[in-house]
């Protein structure tokens, strides 16, 4: 396996994914030097304090300034607003990819706006948690993840190969989709789950007068089931609203079932309504453990 | 605190939670003899052999000859049938009791068909685990969880007392609700999470052609939030039939939600969607965090 090496590699946004990259980027030695860039200074701090980047800049100029590599790790609606601006700020020759979560509109806005000579190739590393900021960053968060590459007709050999080496560099597994598989998946997979369990913490807390009974007696199964509606706000609301055709279909697609869930219930005939329910919950059951044979 | 005594408890369906119970009953000595009672003796034996109970029996009148206490084990439907029949076989004075996850109908039941000596009192033990089956008893399984008893106008003090004295012998804090309080309780902090857990992974995984790319890709955010979807199918059938119309109502609060979600992503004016969906994914992850403000 070929190691990527960069002289000077920019990480814009240093949250828990950026600031995962960074720590892992210089475990790794795959660049010289790692800078943060940012609109703050305080967060910047942060992560220099916690050695996930050696410098920081609020100036997009100075930063890429000589830079051979950008991550860019903001949400992803601001991903995709980026790459104008930094697109003549850029180095020719350099590697530029991201952690978006959503990559149609992302990677066709990259091709359009950013200048030719530039290595583009949209990446999703799908690790994560609930937590955000940079102060849950670790140096092996990819480590045994997987991440996504989303190459298109316009994408260069050279920057898909230095993509897929550089996060196996950091521990990653590399899968290669097209930005428009990806997002169809990630709408079933991700986003999807995501509104849901919003959606269901939301209707059962809602106007209830027994919030202390409720916290009292939720039990695993209601944790589990709504833990990632804690998740940070605005990067969920940027997915949602990048994906928003998608995540429409997903939703009718689980509309269908939860009404074919509410004509069970509904059903008056004793017999009939046994049987619908226990073909409705295997088939739940089974995919449940198709997902995961070994129980987990 | 009290612990109570009895000669010879009758466990009725030793799965998950009756081995559990007859492993804790032994574990604490607060019976002479625990006999396990149900249709088949392979399931039985197998109690035996794990020490979840002394002796065995798939004849109700022999089980229940000198029997002092009942606990019935089997789902909740089966509970509630079961009244009727072991009612005539029981000795005056016994106390009875049940772990079914639906209260309403199934008290009313053992209130109008079991005869007037016996001291019954309504359970429900929450504590559980997606495995179920005797093999995954445990003596602790109900330490630090919460046993719920659902008395009513007709209840008998003593029962009452003892049934509240059981549980707590067997490690678990005890909470009273009327059976209408729980009922309603439990179809939004369990029932409903289950069913929609079921339809999200149903929804996902119905009709796809990349069902080995969805386990690949499933993070553990999918993972969590169908995991209680693999749970035993006859129980669960039963508790959505026994709690159907306090289940219904759950579902359409569920569902304002997600048309309130449909709405957002439906919207053409940017401003207004992004306002919609942070308004609504603030909203969830708040209730998300007020579940659980030490954030597991």
């Amino acid at each position: 396996m070929t190691t990527p090496h960069f002289k000077k590699l920019v990480i814009h946004g240093v949250g828990l994914l950026g600031g995962s990259v960074g720590l892992a980027v210089r475990k790794a030695g795959i660049a010289e030097r790692v800078i943060g860039l940012g609109r703050s200074t305080e967060r910047l701090e942060r992560a220099k304090t916690l050695e996930a980047i050696d410098e920081l800049s609020i100036d997009p100029e100075q930063a890429l300034g000589q830079a051979d590599a950008l991550l860019l790790a903001v949400p992803p609606r601001e991903i995709r607003r980026t790459f104008r601006i930094f697109g003549p700020l850029l180095n020719p020759g350099t590697f530029v990819t991201d952690v978006g979560s959503v990559k149609h509109r992302l990677v066709n806005e990259a091709e359009s706006a950013l200048p030719e000579g530039i290595q583009f190739i949209g990446s999703h590393p799908m690790a994560g948690s609930e937590n955000s900021g940079v102060e849950h960053a670790t140096g092996d968060f990819f480590t045994g993840s997987t991440s996504i590459l989303t190459p298109t007709f316009h994408t260069k050999q050279e920057a898909l190969k230095t993509g897929r080496e550089f996060w196996q560099a950091l521990g990653a597994n590399v899968l290669v989709l097209s930005p428009e598989e990806h997002d169809e998946i990630l709408a079933g997979i991700s986003h999807l789950p995501h509104l849901i369990a919003a959606a269901l913490i939301q209707s059962i807390c809602r106007e209830t007068n027994s919030m202390d009974l409720i916290r009292n007696l939720a039990g695993g199964g209601l944790r589990d089931t709504t833990r990632i509606a804690a998740a940070e706000t605005e990067t969920w609301k940027q997915i949602f609203s990048e994906n928003k055709d998608l995540i429409l279909r997903r939703l009718d697609a689980c509309e269908v079932v939860l009404q074919e869930w509410r004509s069970a219930l509904e059903m008056k005939d004793p017999a009939g309504l046994d049987a619908e329910l226990e073909r409705l919950w295997i088939e739940g059951r089974n995919a449940r453990r198709a997902l995961n044979p070994d129980g987990s």
